[in-house]
């Protein structure tokens, strides 16, 4: 229903003028501004800024855009990304078992809720095979142990390439990424926006119970709320930059079962809502930490 | 700790170029922006902007800003106000005889979370004037019946400009403000963010449970929420813009006492959240409704 | 995983003894009770109680628990209800276009979350087809008018019959039931637990936006939060008692769509909780209101 | 309002017919059960019970309930404790100079919420003497160093115990009590619901952030919520069970600053919410856990 917008994202060292500098450069070429947030982090130094406008208008053809913000991020001392609303990112979803992810991100991408396309799910298992081709996307079985891991990643990245995915989404997976893996598919900045490209859901209120079982170490802790963590996906396990976390209450009524059938719902909600605002351009990465502009 | 800063506020018809347009005023004056917030209603056709900045090495004397600011909205066809963080509002809170919120607010003015002074406080009981004065404000006992509601409410005009009084909170003061008072505190526009200068807390999520009695009303209807509402008053009975909402759980073992026990707490939680806002100048008012940039 | 249960439901005047009463009813034929909750409302006068235990081992042979339990509660000058854990209850969805809830209660219930068999969908449209079948349902196709309503509320009811339902959800089904298909599907009494047999989701905060349109109406008013309800269906419109309800913060941003896509996930997650406890009959219906023993 | 009752809590093995057994008991004596609760842990084989009944007619005195309460227990092969409702616990709180959780505390004990006296509040600074002395508490001031610290604990023990104080509650007090203060006031088993007689707020959602600055940790690490935990203080630094949790969303733009504000009103409702559920007899302790009957 909209018309199609550009988005920009910049980051930089502050200084006075920045947002009359950007803002300016949008209205100079005609454009009409839809959105427009920054952060300033004092401490760090740095100004972060995301403006969307009008395309349609707007007085520079498209493939100006990119090289004109590269331009004017370089004179700023530092770096921009643009994006455009109605270019659809071709996602892949990682699964191995469990479903209810996985269903779910299907389920709003084909609502509208969710501006992606799914051409890839890769799983280690062949049980969601059905789920997968139900929705159209093809479905590749590529089991993997550690001795076949590296070789199996190999294949995992050509896939990815073959298929011009942008970004992975790790829906449950329950397999460690290896660093290798992230280097090559990543590239190579963790503070860059475009090179945040693995987005994982953790079963726990990181960074409380990283690692394996979180919803059995948490029962044996006693806790009164559960969570879950969307985070982008660094070297370090569970440490990446959290995008999103959410939390339900959980009694002594409740078992490991229980846990993890609420986890579910927190899980499904924390991914999914990481991964709109994901797409909708709304995350910057810096410093190991996000600024997420909702 | 900050040095202090000053806060624009501007509403007027959407057009491409306004966030340059102000942003640029503000560079350059030589201004550093701390926060830019703006919001397009594109069915009402309406562009909101609040952009708060550095006054330190601003290039205009305090003096010429408002002017200066009152010559931009013109310009746009809207309006404008202009706040500094230094200058810290009086404040009145009219209360009756509870005093949860009236403690709490007392409280986080002293801790520093609510930037306001509270010379004075206006109840139709006495109950509540230790506390008052324990927290150094001056209390002012006017019982109020129908028949003399008008010339109470002219008495508490005259302490409210006797005081300096820039804004009223509805502390659980279980009386309905006359129009004739709004009209006179308030001024003339309800969309005006300067003319919207009473805050009242609410004991329900309204719309639901307008009126009187709202925890015994939610009681017999047995719902599993309650909440709270921190609204501006206008002519219209609980019918004016939210500002915040906050809402807890309950169940069939929780009678009307303990509704209205776990209701003080979202009272106080939207009430404070809700204030500060206000104090921040990050609520703006339009057509009945807030947006608020938080 | 569990062997099953046997759950007994009793309402009844309070007087001193009555779980002493109940429990060793149970003790006495060897029960091991697995969970008992009682509630007293002491304003209504009354004694709710739901206890459940082991049938391994239980003394009476299962067919004659409901007539023991009837005795009993006759006894105590009131009803009771015995429902078996192992007895999966036949429920009929009705939907109209939209799916998310009715592919949320698919999935629950093949995920082992909810314990119900689905052999019946019900639509107005024909839009979730696909959906119904996919999971194994009956799809039948009844388009309804102002003037064909009785005649298709009279099939409906044949359905219900023919395919021994004893559950209707109502997933966004978004016609009004008349009080002739509940009194007939119902049965006599509101408040027997046996007798409320239509749960309906309502996209909004009850007893806040009752009737159509509640996003709509919550935009309008500026609403900070917005909810939905899930509540059996009476005669009175959106009136029913109250089973579960979630709330969902939105901001000046959201427009009417994104508040219809936030309650989604609200709605899905009020449905689904309301109908788990409904189905292990942790829900007891008494003066218009509900006991719920989670 | 309520005539006192009785509130009994059993720990024992589980086994088929103990419900009976113990409301029998209640029954047999004439009272009336005001709320029975249950839980087993199948996993631990063990069953824990509270039961709160009428003392107003009840058949026994009250000097002979506890012996009465002792040898069920015992016949259990449990153990059992019993508390009567019109006995108010003497409290002590411990705080270092933050006075919100202090001043909160205070005032619900005085406005009915928290059924507990404070006849002493213990810092090892001076600041709060005023807030303590307000509310008619005696105020002690105990300067705290690693030198001192033996001796100054052996001094909080004897003030404890002229007071008769039966709860010591940390309420920001941020010192760490040693094993010895704790084994000399708690008495012997951690697993007595008796002897869990120190409560501590804790300024993070545990497991994450355990030990100093979880505020600045969670900074740091980038977390989307922050939390509070209010649990039993045992010899294991932020390791005892915990009783209650609340958690607050933050944004990128809140610095350590806001984190800290916002986890006050965490820190307030968590503290207070967990120190009502122990001292209505809601809360019992087994294996490092809790069950709350709420």
């Amino acid at each position: 229903m909209h018309s199609p917008s550009a988005i920009v994202l910049v980051i930089c060292p502050d200084r006075p003028g920045l947002v009359s500098e950007l803002s300016s450069w949008v209205a100079a070429n005609g454009g009409n501004i839809r959105h427009a947030d920054h952060h300033t982090d004092a401490g760090a130094g740095l100004f972060l800024s995301r403006i969307e406008w009008t395309l349609e208008g707007f007085g520079l053809p498209r493939a100006a855009i990119p090289p004109a913000i590269a331009a004017l991020a370089e004179r700023l001392g530092g770096e921009g990304q643009v994006y455009f609303s109605d270019v659809i990112p071709r996602v892949a979803i990682f699964v191995s078992k469990q479903d209810h992810c996985l269903l779910d991100l299907l389920w709003r991408t084909r609502a509208g809720e969710l501006a992606m396309q799914v051409p890839l799910v890769v799983s280690n298992h062949n049980d969601l095979r059905a789920v997968a081709e139900d929705f159209g996307a093809r479905f590749v079985h590529l089991p993997i142990t550690a001795a076949t891991k590296a070789e199996v990643e190999a294949q995992q990245l050509a896939l990815l390439e073959e298929e011009r995915i942008e970004l992975v989404v790790l829906a449950k997976y329950m397999q460690v990424i290896s660093p290798t893996f992230l280097a090559r598919f990543n590239g190579s900045s963790d503070d860059n926006p475009a090179t945040n490209r693995v987005i994982n859901i953790h079963h726990s209120f990181l960074p409380a119970f990283m690692g394996a079982q979180p919803y059995h170490r948490a029962w044996e802790r006693g806790v009164k709320l559960i969570g879950a963590t969307a985070h982008y996906v660094t070297e370090e396990l569970d440490g990446g930059p959290i995008i999103e976390q959410a939390t339900v209450p959980v009694s002594h009524r409740d078992g490991v079962d229980d846990l993890i059938r609420k986890g579910r719902d927190c899980e499904r909600l924390a991914l999914s809502r990481a991964l709109r605002l994901h797409l909708r351009r709304q995350v910057m990465v810096y410093r190991g930490r996000t600024a997420v502009f909702a």
